[in-house]
């Protein structure tokens, strides 16, 4: 049950303050690969749940990549034959192609248009444009103000930066009483968005602080934030092997700002990751969308490349390319908090599925146990009077043949993980049930 | 082909009439799960085709289980304080709670409450209430009856006995020329009530007498009337090994007493029994409905608990909780005995094809036998005159491959296993073709 | 791309004007198992392609048959008792029953009638009968014709002649530089029919046109034409064992004289052949039909015998059964040339498909490459700039594991082989991707 159904006053109204709060302080922050705007983003998001924050140098070998400089704009804008500023990264830093090189001079307007950048589909959007790996320099403009530019002569300055800093990564840990992890990542390097990037580690970091609260799993539980690809390469290069070991099940959480149907992307390799979280899916309005691996997308490309193939699906809630991607439109005001609530709710509750699963041996299993006799039959009722607690302990007991676990009970049953987990207490209590050994 | 369809005024005609008879007759009994009324209906329904009949002494250990003590009703009645019996056994053995203990005393209206049950949502019904295994005592009245209850001080008379007896069950065994066999149950436990149990126990007692007029099978056919769950947890005690050893198929067949679609529950394990039911209710109408195992309803739980772990599956053919069930609204009225006729016609053509199945290889798999040069070929026929038997060859020759039973070819190819078989039997007799050895 | 979309005026044009023209040559040829008008049929279509053409004599053993006698037709014809000739073989050869024993005499119009054959059900049509294997004589009408036929005696003449002469097949292979083979075959022993198979012919030999034009490929392509059924059991006697070794893929080809439908029945083991071809039948219309395979049809029933059990699968462009089927109604008016053609484009996409399948295995398997480095990517662009090349290779490189070949690559991604493969060479180029070795 998620938390928003017992306590609808108090720690549910404090995340949905918490959330709408942080939404709008981090908002216009410059974010980036690297810099500031990301150590500024990490700090106030480690309020919510303490966060430990690691910077990896530029120049680091990642696996195939490498971490960049680091990119620091002291100014950057375009000032018109009128005077006027035509684009500043102060205003917004959209403005500004991401990681551009320093630049300053005077061009005319045909000369400038190559480092102009629009969305003729979309005249009142700025787009987010990058060239993270190759030296350029452009400004971004709607279509709209683009087309108003008068003729002349423009003055342009670039006063950035790159230089040998080093790169953001945070994680949270929760420990559990075993060896086993559930991973959730977010990625923190879209500047002066919404529902593209910042959703989705608010929802991390309230997640992560609910379940602190409450008592402690079998299961661990990370939360790790970083810049797209080049942040998961680095986490990847350095703790790869013991995702490998550790991981039960992995999710990347972006692109949750939309009261729209939940979309789940499985991973690579199929199984218990995309099994509890399509089964936690399961009667959820709008109706969910579940899809095969594409090695398309986020950061999940980098966990399930082929080479590491993790257990890690992908969850967002709007279209892949919703009407403000990538834009200026992409607003805290077109964000419902309740969206990044319910999030939370549901990651929670995958949590909770993935914690519970277990693998039990029925140790009565020729013909049913007589249940009355352990006390764990109603012995009177017209007939009825079938609770759905009595068929969950005949399908758990019908299904302990060590070859089932929970889960597989829970997708067979239709029954919840929560409610089985239950019944195999009473039955381990009542000496017909065990825990199978070494099976997960 | 059903024999309806070979005899419709002789043999199935004497078929309905005496299924007619016996559901007339056998419903007031009191049956229980042990005691007269069982004994009565076994040995009235002997009388379609000989049963031989056990009885396992009350303390009987069997598996997790023990046989209970027989109980006798020797009168129970309810009267109220204006002298009329408000509920009584004689007038209908719903009234009281099955397995009642002794009681006898004078009680207000109140203090009388908590032995009374009755339905709220269907006020004209007297429900089925149990109380097997804990020591209670009850009445059963309709919802109008009991709001009608006048207060005053009641006269309760619950004049029972448990004592060491016995339980019965019954078998027919059909021997077949080889050791597997098809397995049906039934239960006999349910008083005076029609659909929801004498159907069954009928349906199975006429497909014994048809298949003992039927030249000698394969398979034996075995049918076994017993109480619902301890009466199969007893079968199992003791036979459980043979059937793991034996058994090919089995079925429970219960509330077939309704011309609605057949309900097919598969086995737990899956294989040659469900396949071989689905494929012969192929076609029938209304639409018949297959679902999969759920370790909920009858016998059937006992079965396929994971230690037997047996092939069989549970044939019904009204929905799981019909207008009437559990209720003395479930009469012989409202049973129309085409529903159990056509009940007999299924298994026939279920045991048939069971029979009829095996595995064959064809001895000439290079190419297409040339079927005219032994004779299996029409030599002449315009291009349009494809018949049916030579298709079946064809299936038959190209799958004969020894991986492939005349049940997999059916399925294949929607050819019945009956004119595959026909079609093998020739094939046979040609020398291109022979029975794969040691497959089943 | 099918060359109809390069060269609309060309090649393709010239594809037409010959398959037109051949089309109207031989149909009205007298064709049969054996005789000159099947060599005369071979000998024009080796007017599009070289064809090796061989003779089979007759008394030959193949596989469970024998090569027949070749049957010659001197004349053959039948005059009513006015005179009237109702049935003549010169005038068109589907009036004599195919095989006809030699008979020579006057018999009444009743003794005439277990002679004739006509359809009921279509009153204009000569219906196509063959008796091959029987020693039979006949002569096939319009069912108007022989209700028109007057009382009185007729004169029969059959004057045919079976003699030891020969079966002709014939082929055309194009070398791959690997040994792998792509197999093609159709049948040309229909007399005056023309979408029931003269198109299937036609079709394979403009086939083999293209692709001698093109560069060679990895794979051979080989074109068998035949008499049905003997035919490719004579094929299979001889080279059978080839074929197991080497066949790749093969399809036979038949009735695709019509702009319905591609209909594809898959070969019986299933497998790359039926991959390649519904990958490349996605997204025709109208909508192609997919069905499993059926041990009924033609030649495939013998390449699919569970001896051989070869992958070859069976296309055709009309409903089994069409209007006109194995009548004088099948004309070569009723074939728009245009479903010739689409159906060698079909085919020439298959062959390109099969050609250019391989199985890679990823260098850079943990994480992505970071393609820039390599120059496979492109350095700028709006985040709407995602081109399907740059998916493409994301997708070749995640699923490069030495588990799945393009083929597999393709169904998952929806994208060509051909983009994949040309993907594969850059990234082979660029060192991070390499061929497996020995997996096909």
């Amino acid at each position: 049950m998620p938390i928003s159904a017992i306590d609808p006053v108090g720690a549910v109204a404090r995340d949905h303050a918490d959330a709408a709060d942080l939404l709008r302080e981090l908002f216009p922050l410059a974010r980036s690969l690297t810099g500031e705007g990301v150590r500024q983003t990490h700090a106030a998001l480690a309020r919510l749940h303490p966060l430990e924050t690691k910077e990896i140098p530029s120049g680091t070998a990642a696996l195939d990549w490498t971490v960049p400089k680091e990119w620091k704009v002291h100014a950057a804008h375009l000032t018109g034959p009128d005077g006027r500023r035509y684009a500043d990264f102060a205003e917004n830093p959209l403005h500004l192609v991401n990681y551009s090189v320093p630049f300053r001079g005077r061009l005319a307007r045909d000369k400038l248009e190559k480092h102009l950048h629009s969305l003729p589909e979309r005249p009142d959007a700025i787009p987010y444009v990058t060239s993270y790996y190759a030296p350029r320099w452009g400004f971004c403009l709607s279509q709209k103000a683009r087309a108003a530019l008068p003729d002349g002569i423009y003055d342009v300055v670039v006063d950035t930066e790159h230089f040998d800093g080093s790169m953001t990564l945070s994680n949270a840990f929760l420990p559990g009483c075993e060896a086993g992890e559930i991973h959730f990542s977010a990625y923190t390097c879209h500047p002066h968005m919404a529902n593209d990037e910042l959703c989705g580690s608010i929802a991390l970091m309230l997640l992560a602080r609910r379940l602190a609260a409450k008592p402690q799993r079998r299961l661990g539980v990370r939360v790790v934030l970083h810049p797209e690809t080049i942040g998961s390469v680095a986490y990847l290069a350095k703790h790869g092997d013991r995702l490998r070991r550790d991981m039960v099940a992995g999710y990347t959480v972006c692109n949750i700002g939309r009261a729209e149907s939940f979309r789940y992307k499985r991973s690579r390799r199929g199984g218990i990751a995309d099994r509890a979280m399509e089964f936690c899916l399961r009667n959820r309005a709008p109706v969910p969308i579940c899809m095969p691996f594409r090695p398309e997308g986020s950061d999940e490309r980098q966990y399930c490349s082929p080479g590491f193939d993790l257990p890690v699906g992908a969850l967002t809630r709007s279209e892949p390319q919703f009407a403000e991607y990538h834009t200026s439109l992409d607003t805290p005001d077109l964000v419902p908090i309740s969206a990044i609530i319910e999030t939370v709710d549901l990651l929670e509750d995958v949590v909770e599925t993935l914690d519970r699963n277990a693998t039990y041996i029925n140790l009565k299993p020729f013909g049913e146990p007589q249940l009355g006799r352990y006390g764990l039959y109603p012995t009177i009722g017209t007939t009825r009077e079938r609770e759905a607690d009595l068929l969950a302990m005949l399908w758990l007991l019908n299904y302990s043949d060590g070859k089932h676990d929970l889960m597989s009970i829970a997708e067979l049953s239709g029954h919840l993980v929560r409610r089985l987990s239950a019944a195999a207490s009473r039955c381990v209590a009542a000496g017909i049930l065990r825990e199978a050994a070494g099976v997960q």
